[in-house]
């Protein structure tokens, strides 16, 4: 581990100016500070408070406070992840990161800076500067449902989506549903090509007929239900997996504005189990994940790679919970 | 949880009798031995040794203890298991399980005599019984690259085949390889399935021209590569990707077999890295995985289930390890 000494040997400058570069002195360049903490972080230079084994300090990085206020989403994940986190003598702060943050701040130089052993990403959308960052991060990270990075020290954490859409299909199998669309999310993203493969695989495996011709590609929004619900209807499906309670709630919308009801004639299963979910009209058939375990497996698996164990993703186990917008048709006349 | 007097009001027998049974006492029957088990299992009683906070007992359960020592894939497994474990407080043990055991041994019940919280499979195969088992187990189980079970208290532990085959797929890249051929494992199985998707995406993603139709699936042994080696060949790959060493090696073999030199005629990438691989002409290209990293990642895995946090899989990040197996073909003329 590199000491002052050998940062300023690097720079070729005394060892007073680094520790005035490392403690934020106002009185050297700008310019000067950050090649001093550039290099500290080149260098694996580890600040006092990151020695200590007293208190270990981790951030949790909101991209938008509304996120945790508006479902609880958020609420439950940061619960599950700061009752790990103690339990293991972390410290956990967590920071509302706009996107002008973003703009004027180094991720590494950021953690570095404020003496933080790795962050947990939450909301964060592929576009944001830090998550686009990642990909070559030496800070370990954890990043929820984002399964894209290669980097070394970032691992996702997520549902199990194999598991999830196979909960979902043997659910409509019972039901007695055999030719089923699929409403997926983007068509660009790892995660749908996970859920596209997750699909015809448990497709094949309970002899329905449906198979890639009956997928379709949205964005997540009640919008894009309405734009795919006539092709979905028009190729007789008796039910439709939708890759969001969003998405699935705007396919109830659009199959009622056709006059076709749900369930009685197209059942209908959603993905995340939102709280509206429960509420809405017929309640939602979804996949439920625990958010409060996702927490604490989020702190688990970050409490790995700063451990160096470089886990490139942990899944939890989803759950299927039944309510009524799906039916048994199987005593129903087709 | 569950009381003696529970279990003996579930019985109608006394709550002597109950203890006496889950004592292993000799002077009841068998039959009402199993029974009293059996039940406190089925009431979820936990023995005073599984309440007591100092010593909490896990068990390694090994299939083959050759398999320790021949190629220390075990051992390092065992090693960062152990390490792990032992730093939370937990001990463990190590058996060695025969199929006699297992044919006369329930899982659950054999857990729950010996006072264990939770089981580690290493080395077993899916013909095994306590394999079969697991998919109704309810003791907290983690299964080393096993990708099948849908059991709640089962969570499997691996390296990350998607990164994996990426790794793989980018470095012939690299080296100028455009049509490459995959010798996979067996058809039926979910990781040779998981390979697959990963092969065909790896592929489009390099703007590769292969694709499912170079894809063969063989068995892991040395004898399946002699028995595709002509079907690559004719099909003109200019390299193989193998599901395994040690079909890579039969790989090698097979086509100077057939007066093919590697890597100057066909490039040849293996996956697992084991020892020997190193030293096998040419040394090979392949993927490595930690397994030190791999027990201490198994061990975490264990105690989220322990904890009530249901993990259905945890991923480690593998390495690409260029040896000589591999050619850069961008200078040859095809």
């Amino acid at each position: 581990m590199a000491t002052i000494k050998d940062i300023a040997t690097h720079l070729n400058i005394s060892t007073s100016t680094v520790s005035k570069g490392l403690n934020n002195a106002k009185d050297i360049s700008e310019d000067l500070r950050l090649k001093i903490l550039d290099t500290a972080i080149s260098l694996n230079y580890k600040p006092k408070r990151m020695k200590s084994k007293e208190t270990q300090l981790l951030c949790i990085f909101v991209r938008n406070m509304n996120y945790l206020e508006e479902n609880q989403f958020g609420y439950e994940l940061i619960r599950g992840f700061k009752e790990s986190a103690l339990y293991n003598n972390f410290e956990v702060q967590i920071l509302d990161v706009t996107t002008e943050l973003q703009s004027y701040e180094n991720y590494d130089r950021y953690m570095f800076k404020h003496g933080y052993k790795g962050g947990f990403f939450i909301g964060f959308t592929f576009d944001d500067p830090w998550i686009k960052a990642l990909n070559k991060t030496i800070t370990p990270t954890v990043v929820l449902d984002n399964p894209e990075s290669q980097a070394t020290y970032v691992a996702y954490v997520g549902t199990d989506n194999m598991q999830a859409i196979n909960l979902a299909i043997k659910h409509l199998k019972t039901l007695g549903h055999h030719h089923i669309g699929f409403l997926n999310g983007h068509s660009t993203s790892k995660l749908s090509l996970l859920r596209t493969n997750a699909f015809t695989y448990a497709c094949k495996k309970y002899n329905m007929d449906s198979n890639l011709s009956l997928i379709k590609y949205g964005d997540y929004s009640k919008e894009c239900a309405k734009k795919y619900v006539n092709f979905f209807l028009n190729h007789h499906v008796t039910a439709i997996m939708c890759g969001s309670d969003t998405m699935a709630i705007g396919m109830i919308e659009a199959c009622n504005d056709l006059g076709y009801k749900v369930p009685e004639d197209v059942s209908i299963v959603g993905f995340d189990d939102l709280p509206l979910s429960a509420f809405v009209n017929p309640p939602l058939t979804t996949i439920h994940q625990n958010r409060r375990d996702l927490g604490k497996l989020s702190f688990s698996t970050l409490n790995n790679l700063i451990n160096g164990v470089y886990i490139s993703q942990t899944l939890l186990r989803p759950r299927l919970i039944v309510r009524q917008s799906t039916l048994n048709i199987q005593n129903k006349s087709c």
